[in-house]
């Protein structure tokens, strides 16, 4: 079949990728931004989401950088199946009443009913520690470490890209070890991964804490989070390490001979990052001109527009970009592209800018007399003329800078944004005016949950470095003694 | 809860874990390797499957392998949801015919019962080939190359460890092109790409081909495959690339406006590899002392076992022992592994052997004497010593004999059990004992049924080396221009 057609699909394409500013909707510029990036889309059905490749490759950088990480400090992968007979899930009181509600449900295989249905998993705490329950015996087999990266599926019905969609990709660490003080270092130690990754990688400041009862993890015994500030005042949990007590070990009979010949139950942790943090690097980093990457995420890190006005120069200027590109290759520690596409130089620009690639190298026929080139930071708009015969060294110290200066920002963004406030009348102007809280609360679940009400604030944590402080809960005014972090969330 | 145990289950476990043999039973040989070597259990339900660390770790190797090859043509990769709307799977009438059969449904999710049935994924051409007739308008999207390393689920019946469960770990590409011929080169690449990988890391030759009409993927125009003979004789597909031609491209309304602003139909191939290639990886090389890894499968690639008879001694080689650890480390070229348990020896070369460690350093206070090491290899059992001054040279060089001759071995192996045959008589015989046959065929569908009905042998492929020949059928005598490839199958 051919027929012929008007093509003006490229032009109208350009038009329809304008972005909505921040401040004339956060909502949608966030949307905007996903778009005109081309990291993601909606999927067929409602909530689902497909990663596109700009996404995905950010997530790899992720998972790479991650993974490594994991396994210096002993962890090992795995794959567990997707599908959980539905009575496991069940096993742990706490933990089914969190996710029976946002589970898909298989019911009919392989052409029949099944005798009892499967539900894919949300999370693996349950199939994995049946498991758990045949291979630990002896203290001779703790700890076990292991990890997976996987799809998991929790029925969205709000749904946002990265930030909330039926199925989304993580990793989820699982491990039992002989003492309770060894599961709770293990707690902390991969928060602490975490948090490294976060700040240094993702350039993104977070707030070290511990979730209250009512927002902590359907199953564990304590919750502690990464919290990060979004440039719209929303707080988002990058990530959470559970200490799960022996909650679990005690529903799937995890028990072993310890040292002195007698059985006791296993002591856990449980611990995950999802795509979601993609979500969180977006708010965290993006202008009204597009999206901005921390270098250390950025799949491209530096993109090469030659520019020409006519064949013979293009020839010249390419020539001398592929020689740039290759010999940064060769070294393969910044990764770089070269646009020598029959495109306006301008709207190259904007394309790349849109798309978050932190420096751009513009290289004409007066640079390459000169022996230069014009860099451009994506951070800052700063440009600059640079010698050839530095360019590698100074690019690698621009990198440097972006790094270091998005995280500066987001801290600075995030400092300004914290409130230490000790009435209710305060409380409610700062969380309105979306801004993080730091005030007294009592402890008690109720006084949480009036406060959630009348405003949308919830716990974020509970700050591991908050200092005892004497005051009073700044909604029922009894005795607490320390500050806890309240903002509305993702 | 404490209480007193007999504290035996060590013991009992290493006696459990006894080999046997091939010549005995090759089917339970082939579950005792996986459960020695510690690769692979049985999950909850019938049919699912849990990869432990050691076998995960092949996985990876595979992973990082192939995806690097991917991207080096130019594959970019993405996610895509796991669940598809049933209409969706069947929209190509051959493909709902192919894998409807397959299927696990989702029909509750989120507490309600949904309004369209969920089904996930046997394969993705569906959900993807949707999204392709958003993402392609003008030849200038062309061509689209994309990968997603993924779980899928294909309800089997006749469940064994990596080779048919309901659940495996994939990787699946799908391309789309302006020309067939274009598309075809580019199933014809990966084709290429899994050979190589498969015959230089998996250590396993292969045979090329074209399968016949009735072992196609459902939906495909031509599918081309890699074949390999385990130790029994039965064949493994280890990989398909297929020439979708415009099958799905029509389904799914996949046009774009090319050069000449004539609106056509794109051209597409799809390609995989599975967690399957691990049950071949260990039914190639695997011997009845345990499994046998190529070395560069293999997560750990050499193991140091210190000898000792007393504390003084102990001290003394482990302090060699780690230096030479040390000392690979740092390169970061092989993967080495100090066992220094107190356990004799004597187990734990065992041990190690089992589970197909490639290369044993056993290092005593006579050798550090010498100045030297003892190395045994896992493929011959052969034992050297080596000066530890070459230990490292020695060492990658031996690697790569091993590697060399895993290779050799499983070609000769295969050599011998190719039969040309041109009569129904010698067919059968040599179908019987477990050889690959080369024989006329004379393409008919229905005499191909007979013959698998009768022996249980089925097309593996039309080879693509194999020369025009003039012959007869086997089976029903009439003309044929080619022999093809005919095995009984995993």
């Amino acid at each position: 079949m051919t027929t012929n057609v008007n093509n003006s699909e490229g032009k109208k394409k350009w038009a329809d990728k304008k972005i909505t500013s921040r401040a004339e909707n956060y909502s949608k510029w966030y949307s905007d931004i996903i778009k005109v990036a081309e990291l993601a889309e909606y999927g067929l059905f409602k909530g689902s989401m497909i990663i596109k490749p700009n996404g995905y490759a950010i997530w790899e950088i992720i998972q790479k950088t991650l993974d490594e990480k994991f396994k210096e400090t002993g962890v090992k992968n795995v794959y567990f199946p997707s599908l959980i007979p539905e009575r496991f899930l069940k096993k742990e009181a706490e933990h089914v009443k969190g996710f029976s509600p946002e589970v898909a449900v298989v019911t009919y295989a392989g052409g029949r009913r099944l005798k009892e249905a499967l539900v894919i998993r949300p999370t693996s705490e349950t199939v994995i520690y049946e498991a758990f329950s045949r291979w630990i015996q002896s203290h001779k087999d703790l700890p076990v470490l292991i990890n997976q990266w996987v799809n998991v599926i929790r029925w969205e019905m709000r749904p946002r890209l990265f930030l909330r969609t039926t199925e989304f990709l993580w990793q989820e660490g699982h491990t039992a070890h002989t003492t309770e003080q060894e599961a709770d270092e293990r707690a902390r130690m991969m928060l602490n991964v975490y948090k490294d990754f976060v700040e240094k990688y993702m350039a993104i400041p977070v707030i070290l804490g511990i979730k209250s009862e009512t927002e902590k993890f359907a199953g564990a015994l304590r919750t502690y989070t990464l919290e990060a500030i979004m440039q719209d005042g929303k707080a988002l949990q990058l990530a959470t390490s559970h200490n799960l007590g022996q909650n679990f070990s005690k529903a799937f009979h995890l028990e072993f001979v310890n040292k002195n010949n007698t059985v006791q139950y296993v002591w856990q942790t449980s611990w995950g990052l999802s795509t979601r943090t993609i979500g969180a690097l977006i708010m965290v980093h993006s202008d009204d001109k597009g999206l901005v990457l921390p270098p250390k995420l950025a799949p491209i890190q530096v993109v090469i527009v030659p520019i020409w006005s006519n064949a013979e120069m293009k020839k010249l200027v390419v020539k001398k970009a592929n020689s740039i590109k290759a010999d940064f290759k060769e070294d393969g520690i910044i990764s770089i592209k070269l646009d020598d596409r029959d495109v306006r130089p301008g709207e190259k620009y904007f394309e790349w800018e849109k798309k978050g690639i932190p420096l751009r190298i513009e290289l004409g026929p007066k640079d390459i007399e000169k022996d230069s080139a014009i860099l451009v930071r994506r951070d800052t708009g700063e440009k600059k003329s640079v010698s050839l015969e530095n360019l590698k060294k100074e690019i690698c110290k621009i990198l440097d800078e972006i790094q270091v200066n998005l995280y500066k920002q987001a801290l600075q963004f995030r400092n300004n944004r914290i409130k230490s406030v000790d009435n209710w009348k305060d409380f409610k102007k700062e969380i309105r005016d979306g801004n993080f809280v730091l005030a007294h609360w009592c402890g008690e679940s109720k006084v949480e949950a009036k406060i959630k009400k009348e405003t949308k604030a919830t716990i974020r944590c509970i700050p591991l470095d908050q200092k005892i402080e004497q005051g009073k809960c700044v909604y029922s005014g009894k005795l607490s003694n320390r500050r806890v972090l309240f903002a509305k969330a993702y």
